[in-house]
């Protein structure tokens, strides 16, 4: 597969693409499917519907790689905590942990509770062409004991850093726990099948420098080395979103550093390239233009070269109301542009 | 006054210190305001109840400056958009602007119609102590963009990025339109007895490193050379948020850089403190705590040293529930450790 190769530094015909949030709104396939389900959890918890929205972008974008279609969420879901999804307030637990009693009373085992995506990636596999790379992921522990401790999406992240601050103990349980939950959950999903895993932390810069390595990164580098050690085959990708300040301490056994797209890509090569297979990082809202699209790709193109190291994707999710026309252009043109 | 010494890189005889939103809800004082104004922009435009704010926090904290309690959306207000702050979801302006015809009905000289905020400034000045500073400010005009395109804060700020790639022209206009205003607003304001100046980016890490460059950052320097052209001895300083990733490409004829707390000290010494002074950077949270403090205190002095070249400040606005009691101590510990 161009795209696992990709992740180990071999050799490619071209640099692989594949989008965040490559399966959304901005497609009418999807929307359809979302409708048909009614809700997005639903449709998450729904393998033959996921597989499908999964699929759909391969076959639409001529992405190099699927991603499983899930919510980061599931895992403190299983883990007993309610969730719901609001308009326009995003996800929101009612009931957030913010005491010892909270965190006891947590599943420990959630991994045995997502049977959906296993099956769901079953599904994809099957279906999806033998060349084209099926990713799995898991939202990092840090990011999901944001959502778990503030109860939802946070501008300043208020409850979980005053424990940080006044119980850094609690934090680590916190940690702990959700740390062995992601573990178990990729190595599940690894044996149904998937042929690489993601690990986000979309909330990585919710951190000062030193925080980010002791609550966030340490765990993400944990859960990457465990993986490496049971399944060295299975190229590991991490995503701490924000943090273009701290390239100069991030170490750790794992393949791929996405680079999100407010971190120059030349600042990442500068620091990471050695080490790490990059991936990104153009700009999403440049997908609003056709012009935008190829002056961000020239430019990545011209700083990673056409040659083995990168993997093309977009520093951030797509945006609901991105045309696909322009989606389908950048993956024509990342191709093209890095024939070797 | 010490503070404008060290702007300016002086000997003083201590490291000096203020906190952004030092005058806000975590203080009785001034809630006790805030409730007699009834709502925020009552009290925005109140001169005697926003001067009453403004110097409480001298008062209280001991801090060596006051900041101009105001908000950096009256231009747009004074500009002809209507504002209303919404429980919950902050600023909002119904008729955001998104056309030529939003553009060119926007009034030209707010500055004009913002003698209530010259008036407090004048009331402050008359009141604080002699060796104690007054800083004005502005949103610089990237941030006060975003919120006049997008009608109010923004998570994706698809609006203004879908400008940014479709039509710069317009954009530009906009930006001109609205540093203009800048200068004018902040020209009076030292006028009216202001010791120093801050331009608020905000909304800085929205924008990838080149957009960055071409819509924000130029804008800001064009308005401190403009300002240092015509008031030389009046500091300016320039706070862009989370543009860590970017530093090395910092230049412009201004005094003092503002370090948001995502940006490592260090790498903010390494890259830009031979050229200005630096402000910040404690990450706000720390503040939950006295040992927190201390330690995110000790660390910061121990990189900048008890020697002329920084400002003491937090790397972001107090939060509502911080203690007073703690900032209370963060001003005596800094004005302890630093002495010379």
């Amino acid at each position: 597969m161009i795209f696992v190769d990709a992740c180990f530094k071999k050799e490619t015909p071209y640099t692989p693409i594949w989008m965040m949030r490559q399966a959304g709104r901005y497609l009418p396939e999807y929307m359809e499917v979302r409708n048909k389900a009614g809700d997005f959890l639903t449709l998450c918890k729904n393998p033959e519907m996921a597989a499908e929205v999964t699929l759909q972008p391969v076959e639409i974008l001529n992405v190099d790689a699927a991603i499983l279609f899930s919510d980061i969420l599931v895992i403190p879901l299983e883990m007993g905590m309610e969730l719901r999804f609001e308009k326009g307030e995003g996800p929101v637990f009612d009931k957030p942990i913010r005491t010892k009693e909270d965190l006891n009373a947590l599943y420990e085992y959630p991994e045995e509770r997502l049977g959906y995506v296993y099956e769901t990636i079953k599904l994809v596999r099957d279906k999806l062409p033998k060349e084209k790379a099926l990713i799995g992921f898991s939202g990092a522990p840090w990011t999901l004991a944001t959502y778990m401790v503030e109860g939802g999406g946070s501008k300043t992240y208020a409850n979980i850093k005053k424990l940080i601050y006044t119980d850094p103990e609690f934090m680590h349980d916190l940690m702990r726990k959700i740390t062995e939950a992601v573990k178990a959950y990729l190595i599940k999903q690894i044996e149904s099948g998937v042929n690489a895993v993601q690990i986000f932390d979309s909330w990585a810069s919710a951190l000062e420098k030193e925080k980010f390595f002791e609550f966030s990164w340490d765990y993400m580098v944990d859960i990457a080395e465990f993986l490496k050690e049971r399944y060295p085959h299975i190229p590991v990708i991490l995503f701490p979103k924000g943090i273009g300040g701290y390239l100069d301490s991030i170490y750790g056994r794992f393949d791929v550093f996405g680079v999100d797209w407010g971190t120059p890509i030349e600042l990442a090569k500068k620091h990471l390239s050695d080490r790490y297979v990059l991936q990104g990082n153009m700009e999403p809202t440049r997908l609003y233009s056709k012009e935008a699209t190829r002056e961000g790709v020239e430019k990545i193109v011209q700083t990673m070269g056409a040659k083995p190291g990168h993997i093309f994707n977009l520093g951030h999710g797509m945006l609901p109301d991105l045309p696909v026309e322009n989606a389908k252009y950048l993956v024509e043109l990342v191709h093209d542009l890095t024939k070797r």
